[in-house]
């Protein structure tokens, strides 16, 4: 998505530890027009797959979620990361790892909220280890449900997850796929 | 907004302490065609005051104001919860007590994200004690922004927060508002 990788090149800042900055767009701060331009896009990919349930884990995945999930007219579901006092009793969990925050979590999601007969597409702000996805799509699997693909707005390319999962055979589009980048500049791999 | 009283009459549970569980479409689920009417209305609500900045909460907020955003054509800034390693170093801080978790914690926003030119709508899914919106109420204030008013999904009439910032004379309109509530009823207040 060029509108993408061009607003990664204007407003991105790469920092240490590989970490590319989008907070004035498409996390602390986001965009509404921009954030509903990307949920059409999803939206267009996925248009033949009859989704069911768009699903993301809390917190910097809902955005995107909840635009993908208004464009396709699909309800979101949102993984929890800490387990709340209002959270259904019988939940669908799977462990996740953080690199951002260097610790285990675990990822929940009430039963009632995910189920056999749905039709899921897994959508995240960044894919890059891969570990929020890999548990998403565990819930997925046990949930008995089906998994159309994973639609990512930018995936770290060099880290390998997002071409891993595609050898395995799951669908993965990513609007913008970062080969490579210093703080002098980003590189995108060709789509 | 009557679809909003309807659905809660719905779809709601009224759990023991004060829970008024509505994950099914407004939080661990979300109902996206319904997200994004109230955020249409919110919109509506607002249509005059020239709002620059959508303001919330991580992360149950981040629905409605994603939705009211889009149908504001305003970013939205969420406030995060706990520190990460990519939030900026220049932060508006607040401490908010929750009830749900009892405990103590700290919102901030980047500054580079609210500043003193922005008008300011707050947005949150529950209003109950109020003491999330009074925290962001405190980093608007900090921001040097102008508050236009606070928008919120379902306030429980009965904890008494949104009367009190009506009484000082903050604008806060509520889509739903709940004056009682049992295991048996919710009943609403006319508006």
């Amino acid at each position: 998505m060029k509108a993408l990788e061009e607003k990664i090149l204007a407003e991105g800042t790469v920092l240490p530890g590989n970490v590319l900055k989008v907070g004035s767009f498409l996390n602390q701060k986001i965009d509404s027009d921009f954030i509903m331009e990307i949920g059409r896009e999803i939206a267009r990919l996925y248009a033949g797959e009859k989704i069911t349930r768009v699903f993301t884990v809390e917190s910097s995945g809902i955005a995107i979620a909840v635009a993908a999930g208004i464009a396709l007219h699909a309800p979101c579901v949102f993984a929890k990361k800490h387990k709340s006092a209002n959270m259904p009793k019988d939940v669908y969990t799977a462990p996740v790892y953080s690199f951002t925050h260097r610790e285990m979590y675990e990822i929940s999601v009430g039963k009632d909220y995910l189920g056999a007969d749905d039709r899921v597409l897994i959508v995240d702000d960044f894919l890059a280890n891969g570990n929020a996805v890999k548990g998403m799509m565990r819930i997925v699997e046990e949930a008995g449900a089906s998994l159309a693909g994973c639609a990512i707005a930018i995936e770290k390319g060099f880290q390998g997850a997002g071409d891993e999962l595609r050898a395995q055979g799951i669908r993965v589009d990513s609007l913008a796929i970062v080969d490579s980048m210093t703080d002098e500049s980003v590189v995108f791999r060709a789509q």
